[in-house]
């Protein structure tokens, strides 16, 4: 049962509402969207509940439902949610190219990157400075330095950043840099990082659990939104199937069907999904033609002395095709490529004083 | 190990090399592509046997290799296979939409369906006679008066026809009528059916099983080939995987790695791979964005009713909408429509005379 | 709707229901099984037809039910089936063991082998003599020369032999020598071989696709006994899933599941689903504790060297050693190993003529 | 590259080796395992390094290695690995029986699921304070007071705990309570709470992720045993396929190959893979056959109004049932029941003055 507060109601009237709900042995959680305290109450209501908490003081509206996808549904909302990171708006009619390194490695790496992925038209910069690894000993990325070098970056080319945060420690210092978190896949069900993010309010890119359904997927980005946060982007990456010619099966009609289901947008991420760089273009094609608002391209100016996953980036020139290719596309669907926000690269970076990376 | 005869050998001559094979204990397989005979023998060749057999007259090459994918793999053939399927091309520049109900019900909806195809845009009518089921107790397809349905609606509308075979003893009746025979997914392992096919010479259409992986799919069509006929179309039509929201999974990166492996067509089904409507429109675009050759689509002039895999079929007037957008798209990427042979459908269909059905 | 006609009823009677069927459109397929008439009626029944066909002559019962598990389920035969095959029974409270080569090779390996097995408990002999490839060029089997070994083995040494057949072209020869007939993996959806197997009447035991779901598998088995051929014995093989460790994953939930909806008998291959030898004795265990009813091994006296999965094979002394663990186990859950029929192996082979292989 | 430091070297020393390491451009992981102190060092090491780093004071050996699986495979230890759960011994020859609700309700339901257990034979006590809930409305656990009402059944039944830990925010708490913590599927990659974990000390069971390979189990399990953590047991519960009889597909396969390449024991939990109760008795058994080191079984006293998975838990009777039936194939098969440790279960439980709850 979701009972939504008045949006101009004092905070005491929705612990009241909650006390209520207690003294019924129901579960409480409490969440805010779009203005208004929600609270929502687990464990089997009842008979009549619902109907003595709605004249209570403050109560705008009831939901007697188990429907689990409150926000993330077409129900509640039937427009597409555009997110904006920091002035390019993911959903919509324009169709961002979000580039750049799996892993942050130095200052040079950085560099040629950031500057690869603008020229090529990408919108967003990307690079990991935590790094998820199958193995423990597996490069885990430069953290907190690696933040650095991307602050750097966005500096000197004005691309906003999306960068993965793996953990609810290192929040606060991914918050420092990121424009847009990344949730990566294997922590699509970590519920801790997941509300530690919907209270954080950052926009945040959630990745598809490699073997998780289209449904446990929004379930993700419903703790997220019944945190309060509405501005999640979905990144489909892949699911894993039999199939030994791709790292991963990318599931492209997951992406037309979670436009169905759901009013938030959906990006896609050929380079993870096929690990090959030759299939890299055509999928990021196709991406375009199924609908989604996005992709994910792995980029790196030295792909195959890369740290981590090397030998499928493409390099910053083969990025700017891609683009191309896009663009034309999108043009004769009536779309268009998202353009970084206005101040982007002002010229050559500056040299930056910063610790040696 | 395979013998390439000469071209202009006498017939007697492979038989001389066949036995010299035998005789050190290889068993032998004949094959003829492109004009030659091949002799392909299998068994650990003993050490020298390839050095012994070069000499021996009428031989052309011999290959000691151990390579499965002789004939489908782009080291046999660079260029790109155009299979020309009465006069319209798969393979190529140009994008073939083939269209028709899954299976032919009866003359009313196999003569809307074809003019609907036709005025839609679509190249070749699609039309099941046998209908590989499930459940014995499910509609099994109206057999020989299904294929005479069909003729009469090439006749009529001049489109090609391509229906499904699925057992070599109606393959006679079927030759009569198809244009391009159909292997089904549950047929793709059927190697005394793909054999019958590859000796008949015709151009078929070779599914890929719901489960084989690309390379399994690809020595199905080396069986087909193997046997002398290069006229093979591939089909994506969906793998089997845990996600349930649809039928199959569509494996569009399996397009793209088909076509750096093999010189052959690929097209995609989306109908049967979604099992959904809603999704062809944008899994057909996306088809058509990564590369693949054509698209079959499920289409019905009444798709609720529908004996066999109602609710997935568009109506044509849907069709229509979809080639126009089909038609946008491959113009930005300098690609064009198929279109059907010149002297296709004429008029309103004459009322024919044939058994009522 | 099926109609079961009256176990006396002459067999006009059947064809004057049928008519009836047929003039409301329906499709009338005939089976018998245990001694009477079936028609089953596909189609749309019209409103009161089984009122109009129930007091027709000769008719026993109208079932007018869409369950598609006629025969196979529960309902239909609550006690277990137990097939005999040529003295060994499968099903009920003894535990067969299946055992043998992939592949006949000659006869030395054949009498080998057949000693090996007589000697090491195993009931039933195996052998391929049609062997499905994915690969055209890989040893296809010896063809009839195989079915002759594997007679000559059943005359020595008593065990009754199961082989495959491929193709409805071969299944006269096989039914010559096979007490039971295999469908592999490859062809369960070959609906024309699972009717003419069903004809034939002898034992046949269905493997499960390699990606069915247990209702496919048992919908496929539906083929076999609506034709009247009650004998089918299931084999779990292994499914295809994303783990490389194993050829393909045992799924022995799945035995279990079978058995609570169908009174079929189930037995469990557990070397071609790991496709390792060192799995085949604790699969072979767990298979036996989850209830199936036999395993079905791969042994080869020198099983590095076999022609067709070599390396998953068990000599036959590991055969014999694993069958004393089965025995173990089967005895501490109150069941016994199934012996082969009393007359065989009396000796050391006779010499016997045949044709040299 | 790994650096064993000898067991009685001063901690300085290892220092001084770590800083060998990283004026090479190598980053440095510390790891301590059977009292040594361990350097595992990742980055590319250049030409000779092993040779310079081998004769520093403290150093015992230094291993040249890409192997990932450097303290979970059999490589490393031969023996099996026994986990000492406050008494109860995990590996060996002994089969533990784990049982207890899915979810901590309240303190009747606790009560009477300890009781049951303990009467029934099981060694270990489970129930889940914390649970990761695909959804965010649905139940999550009672949290620290859950954890309190599993303390309270330990020293009324003896019985030692098992618990899941969700987060590392939580791990003290649990720490209290839990003699083994468990990592839940969905946890699997989550590397900060793996970590932590390892440092912990405490025994853990770590389920496999539902779409993981068993090397990426293994490498999970390595993330623990590289913080010094010996005390792993794995836990098989099953994969995510097609198949939607059941609600995963147990992989006993799985268990026969982990402990062909792994020390670790392995258990197995048929009652979350199957998700149901018909099946969990024969999955248990062939899970003792196939070579587990025990079972976890949800069990209920009102298993049809758990809140939690319900549907799924044994009532303690048929848990009784089972463990006979275990306990008979076992002494089959030359092993024992585990069995709890001395002083479990004194009498009926005296009321405890804890929190209502």
């Amino acid at each position: 049962m979701i009972v939504v507060m008045d949006q101009t109601s004092a905070p005491e009237l929705a612990e009241d509402v909650a006390a209520a709900l207690r003294a019924e042995d129901m579960q409480v959680l409490r969440s805010r969207c779009h203005g208004r305290a929600h609270l929502i109450s687990t464990g089997t209501a009842p008979r009549g509940l619902a109907e003595r908490i709605r004249p209570l003081p403050g109560v705008e509206s009831v939901v007697d439902t188990e429907d689990a996808l409150r926000f993330t549904g077409r129900a509640y909302q039937r427009a597409d949610t555009v997110v904006d990171v920091a002035g390019v708006p993911i959903g919509g009619p324009a169709f961002v190219v979000v580039a750049g390194p799996c892993a942050v490695e130095n200052r040079a790496q950085m560099s040629d990157s950031a500057h690869g992925v603008a020229l090529a038209g990408g919108a967003i910069l990307r690079g990991g400075a935590y790094k998820p690894r199958t193995s423990p000993y597996s490069f885990q990325g430069l953290g907190r330095a690696g933040l650095r070098l991307l602050a750097e970056q966005r500096e000197v080319t004005g691309l906003p950043i999306i960068t993965e945060v793996l953990d609810v420690a290192d929040l606060d210092d991914v918050l420092e840099v990121a424009d847009i978190l990344q949730v990566g896949t294997r922590n699509m069900s970590n519920a801790t990082l997941l509300r530690a993010i919907g209270r954080s309010g950052r926009p945040v890119l959630l990745k598809r659990g490699m073997a998780a359904t289209i449904e446990e997927w929004l379930l993700a980005a419903e703790y997220i939104l019944s945190e309060g946060n509405p501005d999640v982007v979905l990144c489909e990456r892949g699911i894993r199937t039999f199939e030994p010619a791709t790292r991963f099966t990318l599931d492209l009609s997951a992406v037309a069907a979670v436009r169905r289901i759901s009013h938030l947008p959906v990006i896609v991420d050929p380079s993870h999904a096929a690990g090959r760089t030759d299939l890299v273009r055509p999928l990021a094609l196709a991406a375009a033609a199924v609908g989604a608002d996005g992709v994910m391209i792995d980029v790196h100016p030295d792909a195959a002395g890369a740290l981590c996953d090397a030998g499928q980036a493409l390099h910053p020139k083969e990025l700017a095709e891609l683009t191309a290719d896009l663009g034309r596309l999108l043009t004769a669907t009536g779309r268009v490529l998202a353009v970084p926000p206005p101040r982007a690269m002002p010229a050559r970076p500056r040299a930056l004083a910063t610790e040696g990376v």
